[in-house]
């Protein structure tokens, strides 16, 4: 086991209220009162000198929806009523900062959570103070920011305000609304030297702009949208059928969820950020286009938070011979992102200690559409990814 | 793509009258007629300095039924009409070599396509003179043997005459039953100095007098058990749920099959050796034992050669909860083995080209039981198995 | 078997050239010459009292592509190239009457087969022409049309002109748009006292006008829309369901398929079209509205005519306890359409003879949305639907 | 609703502490508490007068397990730790009798909470004395025995003393192994004019001693074997391919389950009265025997009492093309069970008070081998066993 006990790193998230961070914050108090064991979290087997451990990660964060975390768990329905008394009621008693927005974004004030800020460049200091004040309050040595709020709207990525760090400065001087409510979040973050960390299909940090920035600064930052279950199973499989010579002829991908997630899913403008983050993965596997490639998620009440996802994968092999293979997932979201962002907060603050800044490429094992440096392509294979991470952990 | 014209070499099959050899051989007759691609095979894609051509391939071999191979492959029915019409016709002027039997074995003579030597000595010498007669037949340069027969019951691994070279050699010289009609062709190929594969659970060389005597006489072998599907896809799978500390709580595989390998399992003995050879695997990869990992074969006619698994897959996850995966994989068996059979050949023709005997562990990727060098344990994992043999093969 | 020589009966086709007529007449016609068998039609265990038999029907019919039925099925790749040689050759010598459009609706002319009348009468002449010299030409004794064309938009079924047999005479004299190209060839055959049906999601017949208009002439229809795949698993499950009292608390279903069919469902208003038919089908059985009940349809190539049907069922049972059902069905389109066409035109012409004019219900069995005398409601359940079926045949 | 107020009536399982009697009785506890509805009963929405209603159940019963009927339900998992707390607390004050053996089958005590009677005859005496002593203490009007006990081995059905009622008494009055622990129950019951149900796959009952002694008794008997998960689902698709001329060619069943059933499946004779009842369903509703049929029932712990059942069927329809069918059904066995159970109950008691006695096959949409007059054949088809069970109820 891996832990460097004394020294405390303070994770704040971005959607604290929401279904993964309370499971993920609930897992790790739950961890510290020993009612939930370490064997769920991916790295808990391998010892790394510098990385924190579990035990000692603190948690604070923002939300719109200002419940203490005992209520907002009950109603996510992922923690059973036995979690949450055996070690997770610390839940009752924490309750996430108000979210924080530019005025540019909040014409329409829904009597939220919510704290309004004239402008973006009064929004990024109010986060930033409310970085400064969760590290003195709870005395952590070190500081992450991990993105996991409701899915932004595609933004125009050729839009100049997000393709140098300078030009996005004078944007937020001048309040643009290319500048993406995330955007502001991984901006004052990264600004004040603090790794961040985007857990959703939103672009967020991955635009020049903050990746040169993140470079600058020399800060860690890593993204984006959690692979958790078919996206998971894709980057398994597809490694597989292109070393054994299987043609992908066509991936069928449905997906049935009734979350949170899965209602937001239904605005159509939040499904495609989703589905930009899933299209790639599989022709960038296989080194060719799968041309039947569908990928649909439906928003279906009776799952809640338990997703199902179901894939029919078309196969050509020797002799022209096609073939079929149909993966049927019957997975808990919530339950498969916490403990992967358990592990990237982890990861990233091993790098800011190990003073390896900018885009963190050996997270690629994480996430869907995982950022790279500037000129960098993304590794997708999940075998490749995790040799990634193992040998840049330092683990054999 | 990597042929290297000249060099000719011959593959004969112990059991060339089967599914997977008369796949084999047609689709290399229809990759020299023009009909076939060579994208169907595993290695097509990698130029390798001193592998041979897929056009270069030779065939010939034994099998206890004598029809001449179009006959053979019409009754399987894996071949299409059109594929024997287009490319494939040379299939029917093809007739295996009679199989070789030391008496031992042959007290029911069966009447079939069948040498019955006096004792082992002899049925080693008649099997070495067909290797050299279709050697100097042929005209190729070199040969390698594989082994495509019948699954042969599992034989008492502790009984001495199967643990040294030596002991080998006297129970040659005795007949003794504890060698097998398998163990006699991969003695009479490695003594002399043919590399020799198996692709059946057979045990056959996986055992230390062959083992050794592979080693002494610095000849490739490599085995056993073709890996095509279901544990293929084990070998995938398991990998990434330990990579994302999803315990496997349990994992029923359930399989139907309706050709001659389906029939042959109805064998309580014969299937007893398929589910030694598919059954350590997971435990293996996890590094804890299933306890309920049940693993079933049934012979089920509907399906022919088109084979079809179904795998549940119980996890649990962070928090103890529980998950579930199936995988349902309609696929052809000959069709997913043949290719494997031909890459097999050529490596292990390109390791005897450099001097490289013994066990071949890089060949691991293509086994459900690799065979490994004394004192080894094997490696399972898809992805590792893999970078095995592209780093032996130096691509990268 | 239920065969009565002698009266012969012509089928004309509205689409002729596509998968389900091409298959349905080449399954006759192998009939014909012994190389098909009865067992794969539904009826063909009943003897009926003046029911056609298979070998006495003879077809004809429209489409807009010229080709020849040989042609076409080879394009459709149900029938197999055996199937064309051995018995379905005379589809070569087959060609399909032009389509015929009235202007209305034909501003764009596309040059397919097509002749274009001036207006709406003028149309429906023409099509009676072709039905009248369909009769003399072939000899028959009865006619029967069948629309198997691929689906019109979904049409206003308030138009005062749908709903009484005068409006939509008027609605002729005058070419109005409510009036659709499938309504035309529906009024010709009843106008002209010949069975109609309508196996198509089309509306065509199913409007107050046709059914009053059928009833005063006494002449038997029926539709629509043709219950083959997901839908009769549908209807053949959730009686089960509510005879066991499991609540259905969602149903997603999903279907992949790669035809014709599937590419005109893309268009968004004929996919209205077929969800419209589909939807209700569980609510009527059930007894309750299912809230979660979705269904989408998927053009995806690589499965050309062979569809494939997913369907999970969420229900719950005693003491709310929470179980699944999924359904896989990988089935043929126009293999299981085929069959119950000719027994829909069996059907209908029997009715015919037997003087039962109007809406034929019994006929529900073979509808995913079944045609009712007015005032009447549906039926769903496919056991309920096989019992009304033979008790107007007199089976028992 | 049905309920006919002020009638009582008692129902003694045998085997009541296992997991389906459990759920029976706090599902009935539940409703009378109000804690539970009524519509996961099959026929709770239809009103038939005479019959019992469901809050004047009484149970009682004899288990070799002396637990109290909570801590045994504690065990099963079935029932909730909420459902024991919110109204079927009354279970932990219940407890079974000793479950009655005669010596005849009792050489190895077992310890457990038995009554071991010298003879057959003096085993049935007892179980008469609890029968009696139920009816008087809980002061019902009529009491209806329910076999819910583990499965016995199959016995030879060709036995004489199971082939007449007279022979069946001599064999009693000698202890003849021939008549099992379930016939004494039987007997007991028949013999006192008490309604029996037979609900395992036990033959109990069904032999011509038995059914003779019902008929001359005039007492309504039952089973066998509950029909509930994968066997109910052949009933209700098998009849839909037959009517859609879909020749089965094959359909291979398989099922895990992980409770205390599948345990006992292990043990190879059990499996075998199991496999028994599973077998013939098929050939007699498509009317051709299946010949690769195949069920297989697996035990895998992970699941516990929750059942899983994958089955496969291979159909061929029209022009002889191939098709197939999956269904998996993740289901709960006790849970669909016990309703059956109480329904059962309620309508054997009915036949009773109708005076209606002998084998009741207006039952047989319960069970997987459903008892038949002598004479009769089986129904299978479950919308036909659905009517005959309606019409008898009177309900339309």
């Amino acid at each position: 086991m891996s832990i460097q006990p004394g020294r405390r790193v303070g994770v704040a998230f971005v959607g604290m209220g929401g279904a993964v961070a309370t499971t993920a914050i609930a897992g790790i108090e739950m961890i510290k009162s020993g009612s939930n064991r370490l064997d769920g979290l991916p790295l808990a087997g391998h010892a790394v000198a510098g990385m924190v451990g579990y035990k000692d990660l603190v948690f604070g964060g923002w939300d719109l929806n200002g419940d203490d975390l005992g209520a907002a768990a009950t109603g996510h329905g992922v923690l059973t009523k036995q979690d949450i008394e055996n070690g997770a009621q610390v839940l009752n008693g924490m309750k996430p900062w108000p979210a924080v927005g530019s005025a540019k974004f909040c014409k329409n004030i829904d009597g939220g959570n919510r704290i309004v800020a004239k402008d973006h460049r009064e929004a990024v200091d109010c986060i930033a103070d409310d970085l400064k004040r969760f590290r003195e309050e709870s005395g952590v040595d070190d500081v992450v920011v991990v993105n996991l709020a409701s899915t932004e709207r595609w933004p125009d990525l050729d839009d100049p305000t997000l393709n140098s760090a300078a030009a996005f400065e004078r944007g937020l001087d001048s309040s643009d609304e290319a500048i993406s409510p995330a955007m502001l979040y991984a901006y004052a973050a990264i600004k004040n030297g603090i790794p961040y960390a985007n857990f959703t299909p939103s672009v967020a940090a991955d635009v020049p702009a903050l990746v040169d920035l993140a470079k600058q600064m020399n800060v860690p930052v890593a993204g984006k949208d959690g692979k958790t279950g078919q996206t998971m199973m894709k980057t398994v499989l597809a490694p597989a059928l292109k070393s054994r010579a299987l043609h992908v002829d066509g991936w069928f991908s449905t997906n049935i969820l009734g979350n949170r997630d899965g209602l937001a899913l239904n605005d159509k403008d939040s499904l495609q950020s989703k589905l930009n983050t899933k299209g790639t993965v599989l022709d960038s596997i296989l080194g060719y286009p799968v041309e039947d490639h569908l990928v649909h998620i439906h928003y279906y009440r009776p799952r809640g938070d338990d997703k199902e996802a179901w894939d029919n994968i078309d196969v050509t092999g020797f002799l022209g011979q096609r073939m079929q293979i149909k993966v049927n997932f019957l997975c808990k979201d919530s339950i498969l992102a916490a403990p992967l962002v358990i592990e990237i907060a982890r990861v990233l603050d091993l790098a800011k200690k190990r003073g390896d800044g900018g885009v963190q490429e050996q997270l690629s094992l994480f996430f869907k559409a995982p950022m790279v440096k500037n000129g960098h392509s993304p590794e997708h294979a999940f075998g490749v990814q995790e040799r990634m991470l193992l040998d840049w952990l330092g683990v054999h």
